[in-house]
């Protein structure tokens, strides 16, 4: 039987899929040993190219085809694929063209993208109809960190089996856990058929950070300890925890190599786990 | 005892709001007769201009302040509140951001937006920290029109309860029927209080059409009629029923005009439904 997916290295891992977009984001952690995916909100172009990654295109004030070309050379350079945090939520006819067209052209320049899975499979099919062609992968929100949050239980499972769906497209989710474990297949007879398969999905978890609660709109935050050895998340998504503390360069690049630490070895923590 | 949200005018109902858009919004309804939401889905400002409507500015090309501007003219000449359906689905300090900034600057020009309940009541708090002041009015999502919809049961309802927790914003819901009167409110004591007092939401509903069924990802469609009189819907929502069938502005303006005639017919059967 093959080894279970959280002791499995992210290098290995990468063999586990089809889709282009999730093989080369598992080959570059592995690479460059960080399983970080910095988030950043801020509104103007430079301070996103200043800090070299990018999320959020719809809060940005002077978003431009010219920033898109730096954002991509920048990517290519410092080798990071780009994950705009879009978080769809339309019915299947119109997510297209939100994810091909408008000012932000979203399909062109992000390699992987999210949706909720709330309006039903049509939004998976919509995107996918962009997306499948030019290796793009989309990770489904199954869970949120917010306070109050409704995408739990039965809506959860429900995420989890819409993605078994279209595992061509699907790579992951946004959630705290693994929650294709918490809610496995319900067609047995078809698992059973290859015991030897294990199922992978990239878990991302947002709302991770060392050192707040919380804030005064709901989010809610975990270590990444917490989030990758005891919840099993394999990238954990930081925001404000890294760029939250002003302007200076120096103190941002501190605390992503902070981050980027606390994350790596919570996944070699993990890895040394005797499986059960 | 007062009569039913149903049997009451648009005229009498502008009166049971607090919020300056959905009391302007009733106003209009019941001066123009008209329970009509025109949802123009397509691609370049120019048509919507020609169609003096609009939404979804996510996915116009070629989106600009002299846009923003036209369309604000053209409200004033024709006397219509622009919703923008941008269905926002994000934690509170995110969409503080993407109501209130971004290119596309919702807050500052539409009258109404709408949100997902899903990440809990920080959306709300986020939303309405940018909107009230400037007496803007939020739907909530509570149901959805497409197949698959993972907006029900449990879900709807604690849609319902967040919007009683802010009534001052939360003007209405997007749903496909009465929810507030499928979830009454927990706090019986309270509602007790004044016997009298009937509580008025807008449920604005989506997926209508007179000539189709659905389309190849998930949309379905039901006729005003099903929609107002059966369900108790306040205002039809309907797209390609109106736009899809090409560029003929007077075949628009007929398709336009014959749903507003029964949506509006719709609505007066139900004024002369004797309440039970």
């Amino acid at each position: 039987m093959s080894k279970r997916i959280t002791q499995q290295t992210y290098g290995e891992r990468s063999k586990n899929y089809t889709n282009p977009a999730a093989r080369r984001l598992l080959e570059i952690m592995d690479r460059k040993k960080s399983n970080l995916c910095l988030s950043i909100d801020v509104t103007t172009t430079e301070k996103i190219l200043n800090i070299v990654d990018a999320t959020h295109v719809d809060i940005i004030e002077d978003f431009s085809e010219e920033f898109i070309t730096r954002l991509r050379q920048l990517s290519d350079k410092y080798d990071f694929l780009i994950f705009e945090d879009r978080k769809f939520a339309d019915i299947g006819n119109t997510v297209v063209h939100q994810y091909s067209r408008g000012i932000h052209k979203i399909a062109s320049w992000a390699h992987i993208t999210n949706a909720h899975p709330l309006p039903g499979p049509g939004i998976i099919t919509g995107l996918a109809s962009v997306g499948l062609a030019s290796g793009r992968g989309l990770l489904l929100l199954a869970e949120m960190s917010s306070a109050g949050c409704l995408a739990k239980g039965s809506y959860t499972a429900a995420a989890v089996q819409m993605a078994r769906e279209k595992r061509d497209f699907v790579i992951g989710f946004i959630a705290m856990q693994r929650v294709e474990t918490l809610y496995p297949p319900m067609d047995v007879a078809k698992a059973s058929a290859d015991p030897g398969a294990v199922e992978d999905f990239l878990i991302m978890t947002p709302g991770v950070g060392l050192d707040v609660a919380g804030d005064a709109m709901g989010q809610q935050y975990r270590t990444p300890h917490a989030a990758v050895y005891e919840s099993g998340s394999d990238i954990i998504i930081v925001g404000r925890g890294i760029y939250g503390k002003g302007d200076d360069v120096e103190e941002m690049k501190r605390q992503a190599e902070r981050y980027r630490q606390a994350g790596w070895e919570a996944y070699l923590s993990r890895l040394q786990t005797i499986a059960q």
